[in-house]
């Protein structure tokens, strides 16, 4: 039917049409001798991400100090064929910044820095390198919030949140990292800067072109400058843990409080009783609750009005409590005891010292989400009876985590348990990634999410944007 | 600095490899006859948009019935470098649906009707040519709202509503189109289908490629199939006219109200005297104000809580009177009440009859909204003595209207009027369109609102996706 015209041949790079001796002579030349790094001056960071996987120095690490910086390097390295690794706090949780052995990586972490808080437009101008929670204490200066938040935000840099089009936890309220943004500037793998840096929240001139960079893992082009959306401040937070009758009841519940609350509405986790109890265990809290139940949800209501005491999302609960649709509920009542019904739900920091962490960033449509768990509980048990697994979730994000304890199956292949339960995902139209992003480690999985038609799709617009594709090579695709 | 190897030449579309009536005789075969009109078969409706500019009969109209419709057609036009112009509901105001006299338009009128509501996922799978009044009808019936509407809605498309990333009336609320769609099903250049109808809000797999699409314009691929978020209803509305003594002002009372009411404030649609005035001899309201003032706002608090009687709004405003923020507020306390506030600021309807209207839908930070303003005045009335213009906008949103009457600097060539306020955007880093797109009427106007190297990465891609620029040519570009 089609002549196939967008069908790329699998990306790779261009074979070298300069040796690295005269490509890193000529950075030097460009950036300096001291933002050039090489063998023993590159430090660990650059050498792996928190997946603590595959450490490998690079050929060379660059430390540009401006925009121009970054553009003077991605021309020599283009005219080079140099693949380009971009590095930003290194916290990625899917193998996306480490560079090989061959290629030169090239860190945001000096290009840091608030440039502007505009508060009549509700707007901040941050450079890539600044950690997200550096961003998030001037927007809070500024008496606004910035409404991305996730556990990494003292290490993690904007412009590697907007590259991976980070989650976290207000994504329910807020959306993700590319909700957050009005504009950016980025880098071309040519070197050219496209400068797009507008304030405003219309704006039908062409092509958007922010969206093409935010989620693409460095793979387009590499951020370095961004607009942020700025929030105003919720005033009252209030937080409560529920006892439910199973997934449907969790959905129903999702609906009447969203009804009646809109999207202060700020957390909706769930958490199936193999995670609780563990969760429990590992805190060493008390459970609110006399007995067990089929499925737990935290619940945070957050309101703008400061008088909001709370009553009327009590009286919420209540009401579903009269009429049959949850079995019990507890809600705080201070910051402590808040404190002590999340500590459950954060076990998770836990994991990676108390299990063999087998870890699950998937997405489904919210309908389906409980009967995949279903599904993949009894598979997990059938092809390996005794497996401890753990299963918890944002739902209103439509995004599920499941865990495996490597332990509980002595000698299981880890490649092994992924591709069984990545495989499960494509019959319900799930995602192998909800948050964490492709990278290098989920990239053989891609297709279980992407057809080919997309997969052509993508790699025509690669190819476009990065002829000789030098920027990330191998993450993605 | 760059070999630019991303700078590909001006956008045109490949010379013809088949002739037009062996082009239409493959169509019939695969569309069947009727699919396939010619001549005076071809309705008025597809000549021209709402702008009633440059009507012209296309050299076929195709009426496809289904996505493989159009993937056959596509796939046929595309190897015969034959131009297509997708068309919608033809309430654009730009131009961008208009074809030429040997374009075939197509028209997605056939591929109508809501596929699925998914209450628990909160999500809508419609096709490309429902109108959105039926895609908002089927979503309250569920018991939802459909976070998109505009003075359009009974005729526009959905499809033409995410080509062209509407905006319209719930912008400050909920976002623009593109902040909607959870998923989409795209017809490419080639043929090839991209179906990407996830219901996630969390799916980070590569890149994401609803967004290449959504406001696009039809250069890139035509949409056939949407999955839309659903919103909770809001429960109780209430309206209020505020008199201000100027543009700072107004952005502080807009910043006072959020910070309060988070996006509960559904409307703040700031009104300069010019445009009050008229608008009040318009519709022979009256104002509701002794005197007159230097700026008016019209607002709207939308609650999901349907016991809200509004005193928390009326308070906030009694508080910003009492404290000089504002000078004088009424707030409706009826729903007759409202709409009479209301038709002040919809004396726009009124415009296309009493005015030789040129209409300016522009976009700027929020922060210089009110300088462009006094700017634009006074270089008007310096350029066009007795110049009457009205001024007027959703600041909420960084969006300014301005209608200068024509009527009144007789002899004026409109097209000098456009340039001379369009050029006074680019100091200020604005927008030539916020809401109703580039199309064929602000095509020359693009440079002032981005950079040659933006440009050249829109043809790049353009040029990747529709390597023989079938796809609205002289459009956008």
């Amino acid at each position: 039917m089609t002549d196939n015209s967008n069908a790329n041949p699998p990306i790779s790079t261009t074979a070298l049409t300069a040796p690295l001796g005269a490509t890193l002579d000529a950075l030097r030349a460009a950036l300096g001798d001291e933002a050039v790094r090489v063998g023993d001056e590159i430090g660990e960071r650059a050498l792996t991400d928190w997946t603590r996987h595959a450490p490998t120095r690079p050929a060379a690490l660059l430390l540009p100090r401006s925009t121009e910086d970054v553009s003077r390097a991605l021309a020599i390295c283009h005219a080079a064929c140099q693949p380009v690794v971009p590095q930003g706090g290194m916290t990625g949780l899917a193998g996306g910044a480490i560079a090989r052995a061959n290629d030169i990586a090239l860190s945001l972490e000096r290009l840091t820095g608030i440039e502007e808080i505009d508060a009549a437009s509700a707007a901040l101008t941050v450079r890539a390198g600044t950690t997200l929670q550096t961003a998030q204490e001037a927007a809070a200066q500024a008496g606004f919030e910035l409404a991305l938040d996730l556990g990494a935000r003292g290490s993690c840099q904007i412009g590697g949140n907007l590259a991976t089009n980070a989650g976290g936890n207000r994504v329910i309220q807020s959306g993700t990292a590319r909700d957050q943004v009005l504009g950016l500037e980025v880098v071309l793998a040519n070197g050219d800067v496209l400068t797009s840096l507008g304030k405003m929240v219309k704006n039908n001139t062409g092509y958007d072109l922010k969206h093409w960079f935010i989620g693409s893992e460095g793979t387009l082009g590499i951020i370095t400058r961004a607009v942020l959306r700025l929030h105003p401040q919720r005033a009252a937070r209030h937080t409560a843990l529920v006892a439910l009758d199973g997934y449907d009841a969790a959905v129903n519940l999702l609906r009447r409080l969203s009804t009646r609350f809109g999207n202060d509405i700020g957390a909706f986790e769930i958490m199936w009783p193999d995670f609780y109890e563990f969760g429990v265990k590992l805190t060493g809290a008390r459970s609110p609750f006399n007995g067990s139940h089929l499925l737990y949800a935290l619940i945070e209501h957050a309101s703008f009005d400061a008088s909001d005491n709370g009553e009327r999302f009590s009286a919420a609960l209540t009401d579903a409590l009269e009429q049959g649709a949850i079995r019990d509920a507890v809600i705080a009542q201070s910051v402590a005891d808040a404190r002590a019904l999340w500590a459950i739900r954060e076990c998770t920091a836990e994991f990676p010292v108390r299990l063999d962490a087998i870890n699950f960033d998937v997405s489904l449509p919210i309908s389906v989400i409980g009967e995949f768990v279903e599904r993949c509980r009894s598979a997990l048990n059938e092809r390996w009876p005794g497996n401890e697994s753990y299963f918890f979730g944002h739902i209103g994000d439509s995004n599920l985590h499941v865990t495996v304890d490597g332990h509980s199956i002595p000698g299981v292949d880890h490649h092994a348990v992924y591709a069984f339960v990545y495989e499960m995902l494509g019959p319900l139209h799930g995602s192998v990634s909800a948050e964490h992003g492709i990278g290098l480690l989920k990239r053989e999985f891609l297709p279980i999410s992407r057809s080919p038609a997309e997969l052509a799709a993508m790699a025509a617009i690669k190819h476009a944007l990065d002829p000789h594709g030098i920027l990330n090579p191998g993450k993605l695709f």
